[in-house]
């Protein structure tokens, strides 16, 4: 195996990488560089036995006659339904989780949300459980309407005049679930040919995903796991303790953990632990639902260590030798962590048969009681620790990582941290200290310049240029790892925003947490647009997900369009070879939704397209410059 | 362009389309001859932005780590999951038309159908308008029920043995829109990795594609429509009288057109045709909903002209220059056909969004009250009839086809025809005369060996060996159009099977009519094996879908093996990448439902293949051969 790997912006991750003698995802791109040009342009079609029929100038339709606009408009909005399915999927399992708790009187950890969600949808009851009940069977009932009938909670929790955007282009969605199914049988054979038609549906399940998978998920996360609070704390595989037994969590389901962090707290299973000679076991975070556990860290005793990695690091996490069990529940979850798991007798746990690993064992949270199946997987995870041999407990990456990132950020404690209004930020905007915010957010992938380049090299020049940044997802796991999110970076600031960042003792770009606190960083932005009295598209805000890599962060995009951000892509989509939908998500989607698609593969380029748009919109709103 | 196109089993239509000066499939399908390997082999993933990955020898992995058995896993799960979608969908706006009559007081056309089918399902009603009502709700409930539930109707309309194999198995599907939705998202980037957990979906998305989509669905449209009957009618384009104002139907919802139909019978409305100098107004059938409307031929008036042709006709009845609009709702309907309808200023009118054509309006079926629609609908194709020049109403097709096909069979007309008991046939298989059963089903594609070459000359071989063809889809229509169904073919079938068709005066092709209509074959196999006490393994009946196309023809492919088939595709899905999948679905799967798939791309090989599988069962049964 020849020793060449994609770069990555952290170094010391990719030495560790390169000093390991395994397969490994890094290697991987290297091996998988040359691309196919008809994929990478979408202009492959393969949903018939008269294909696979590739588009080209000399064959500019398939058999069927479908031309480059409606192939590469399909499976667009194949990706985007696959997507927003993935969040619908996680909001509904959460809301099951709401209304099991709710019957079985679990207490519910975040009482003012629970509180604050009912009083804008207008739920009432005569108690929190009542409450708590009548909610969780409203979003059932939402998600589960036919298309035909809009759902009710859009424009109860969405902001009042993008609400009044999407009646006028009659882009409110029905019911979730169903938008879902007829955006996937719309793209098959011999079906819908018409892009105009599939993009608009694109839009309606882009605000589906929004308000239900990423702005309502973290509310009822909040309610039954605690609400994040700020804290600074380590990251990277540094928070990896080689004398505990060391459960890795990957996912996106949060609350699907609730059981299993109480079952750590109760001291008969530290004991079990102890019993094998460990010094307690403990859940290692990796991916965004190490992401979402960071962000409550606070609310844990001593058994969540810290958020080790994104989804590009998962597998140097294994590799540490310090993991005794994976467990897993949906996305992000690479097919290359099998393998790693295998050699090193990790065992594995899926709990959602949705994301069922090969040579994983099923404990599916739909169909087991919660008390047995979390303790078989503690019983797994302590009968794997036993397999470490006491020499070979040392953790090879003790130094990776920060010493501290600051953590525990949302739409709701970044207020109080201003005092209780965002007018404190609003009034650096208006003086032009902060030159504007931009949300970098999503995925890490290897492609946009290597493992996390383009994430970390964008924000450090936007940082430099005073933009302020609050990211989400895993370009959290790696600013965090980078040290972009500890006080001392507010060095690498312009000269307003250091000033800013260092008044307030906070770093220059904010930890939001996980991909699904993209939701929170929306509410954020509502609430700036509705302190200053305009609409979203005329704030000085840009979202960018420079290595997105998932149908999801498709979904996700598509919502910041709906709600008419200008969104800057690291790669272009699988839709290059299509003219119109290029100009109509580059262009024409303006008129509809005030949003426009920025794709620009290089970092100093998307960099300056970012300063533009951020001043631009400054003229608009008649700041100086 | 040059005058190179892909063979055709259709003489007449071959001649007739190497004449056109303009781009049709037929054309492209040699201009896409040049096909990717990594499609082909479905081990080509484009996922995520890290991709498209393709798999090979010496990259045995994607980025992620998926490996062949994963991703050609995940391609078919999702194409199935559509495919499933698709019928359901066709099943749902059925059962809203059923609602929607039961509530409005409309008569039902097919009253015997109705009381079978609520003594089946065990629903009672004080009138035909109350157990229309219930059934219908009935099955809204059951299509909608969340996955964790099973569907409560699988039970009671699938045949009992099979009932206790997918008991046995754990496949009895839960709700089947939710079913569906889970196997999109199992299918999107670093979810399920696991490809025998994707193909028991895969298997459990059949069960409720056979059960629902082609059974459930012929008995609402009977219920509906009126129950076929037997006729001989002569199909192909000699059906369309030019001097008539001709609206092509294309797609699969039936029960669509009812109102329409009766719109037709209007003489109003013919008055208006009349009006402009036409003889009247007619529909012209084309894909499936054609063949339904033959099957059906007996209960119109002089409102519907015949069956022109399936979907890879479609283009060249439009090039007729005979025809005035096209009325489309759902798939076969061709891309191809909208730049010839402009060319030839023929309207294109789409009832439903799901296939909403580039270029068509749309009078959306869920959205308008019924008669403005429909007359909306007439008056367009009476204003396009306009344009057409006296001069130039001729139709350069009216010698193809054939002068007749018997048309209108199913489960219930057979037994009919055969002395209300499957006995008579029964005799005659085990004696001998006939071998067995080959249902050879499903679509029209180019590729195997050109247009339907593979179909019709599959079928002389079967008939020849004495093997009794039962068809139903695209293949009626090259089979109709070849003469197959007509009686003069028995000249063609082997000495027992002619001397049975000739004593009961039918063809040794029998037309079932739609591809939905697979579903009635499949329920007089289930009679067969009940006659027999035996399960469906076990009889010598095979399933062949020489030229299936579309991602609907692999999901009733799947159902077609939970039933226990034998199950022969002329192209191999793009699985072949995948050790796993081929071994499972060509043995393994055998262990699990019986049911085995046979793929065969030559003719000579897949007769002879089929007719060991028809000898083999035959010894099992210990018949002599």
């Amino acid at each position: 195996m020849k020793n060449i790997l994609c770069g990555s912006a952290d170094q010391t991750l990719q030495t560790f990488l390169e000093s390991v003698p395994c397969d490994h995802s890094h290697r991987r791109m290297v091996q998988q560089e040359i691309k196919c040009g008809f994929g990478l342009d979408g202009v492959c079609c393969r949903l018939c036995s008269n294909g696979p029929c590739r588009i080209s100038k000399s064959r500019p339709k398939g058999v069927c006659g479908a031309d480059a606009d409606t192939i590469a408009a399909r499976n667009l909005l194949r990706s985007v339904a696959a997507g927003s399915g993935c969040y619908i999927h996680v909001l509904e399992n959460a809301v099951k989780e709401l209304r099991q708790a709710a019957i079985s009187g679990r207490p519910f950890k975040g009482r003012d949300t629970l509180l604050r969600l009912c009083s804008m949808t207008e739920i009432s009851g005569d108690s929190d459980k009542e409450k708590a009940l009548h909610l969780a069977n409203l979003l059932l009932e939402d998600i589960r309407r036919p298309a035909e009938e809009k759902m009710v909670l859009t424009e109860k929790l969405a902001y009042g005049m993008r609400v009044q955007a999407w009646l006028n282009a009659d882009l409110l969605p029905g019911g979730a679930k169903d938008e879902i199914f007829n955006a996937v049988i719309k793209t098959s054979t011999n079906l819908n040919s018409d892009p105009e038609d599939m993009l608009r549906q694109c839009l309606r399940l882009g605000i589906s995903t929004g308000i239900y998978g990423l702005v309502l998920v973290n509310m009822i996360n909040d309610i039954l796991m605690g609400e994040p609070q700020i804290s600074f704390d380590p990251v990277g595989m540094q928070v990896i303790d080689p004398e505990y037994v060391n459960v890795m969590i990957t996912g996106h389901q949060h609350s699907m953990f609730g059981y299993l962090t109480e079952l750590l707290e109760n001291p008969a299973i530290q004991k079990m632990a102890e019993q094998v000679g460990a010094k307690g076991i403990r859940l290692v975070g990796c991916t965004c639902v190490g992401q979402d556990f960071q962000a409550r860290s606070g609310l844990f005793q001593d058994t969540f260590c810290g958020h080790a990695g994104n989804n590009y690091t998962s597998e140097a996490v294994l590799l540490t030798g310090c993991i005794d069990l994976v467990v897993s529940e949906f996305n992000c979850s690479l097919p290359g962590i099998e393998p790693i798991c295998k050699d090193l007798g990790i065992s594995m746990i899926c709990l959602d048969d949705a994301a069922k690993k090969k040579g994983a064992d099923l404990i599916s949270y739909a169909r087991t009681g919660r008390e047995d199946s979390n303790i078989a997987v503690l019983v797994s995870a302590i009968a794997s620790y036993n397999r470490r041999k006491k020499a070979d407990r040392h953790n090879p990456m003790k130094h990776h990582g920060c010493h501290e990132a600051m953590t525990g950020l949302t739409d709701i404690t970044l207020k109080q941290a201003l005092g209780g209004t965002f007018k404190p930020l609003l009034e650096q905007i208006r003086k032009g200290t902060i030159k504007g915010v931009a949300a970098v957010v999503g995925c890490s992938n290897l492609r946009a310049k290597g493992h996390d380049v383009f994430t970390v090299e964008l924000v450090k020049k936007l940082i430099a240029a005073d933009i302020l940044v609050i990211s989400a997802g895993c370009t959290c796991g790696s600013l965090g790892n980078c040290g972009l999110m500890s006080r001392e970076a507010v060095s690498k600031a312009g000269p307003g925003l250091s000033g800013v960042c260092r008044s307030l003792g906070i770093p220059p770009v904010l930890n939001f947490g996980p991909c699904l606190a993209i939701g929170r960083i929306e509410c954020a932005a509502a609430e700036l647009a509705a302190e200053l009295g305009v609409d979203i598209p005329q704030l000085p805000v840009v979202v960018s997900a420079p290595q997105w890599l998932e149908e999801q962060a498709l979904a996700d995009g598509v919502f910041a369009l709906a709600m008419g951000f200008n969104v800057h892509l690291g790669l272009p989509p699988f839709v290059t070879g299509s003219p119109f939908i290029m100009e109509t998500l580059g262009e024409g989607i303006e008129q509809i939704t005030g949003g426009k698609l920025i794709i620009e593969t290089e970092i100093d380029a998307a960099a300056d397209k970012i300063f533009e748009v951020i001043a631009e919109k400054r003229r608009g709103l008649k700041l100086n410059g």
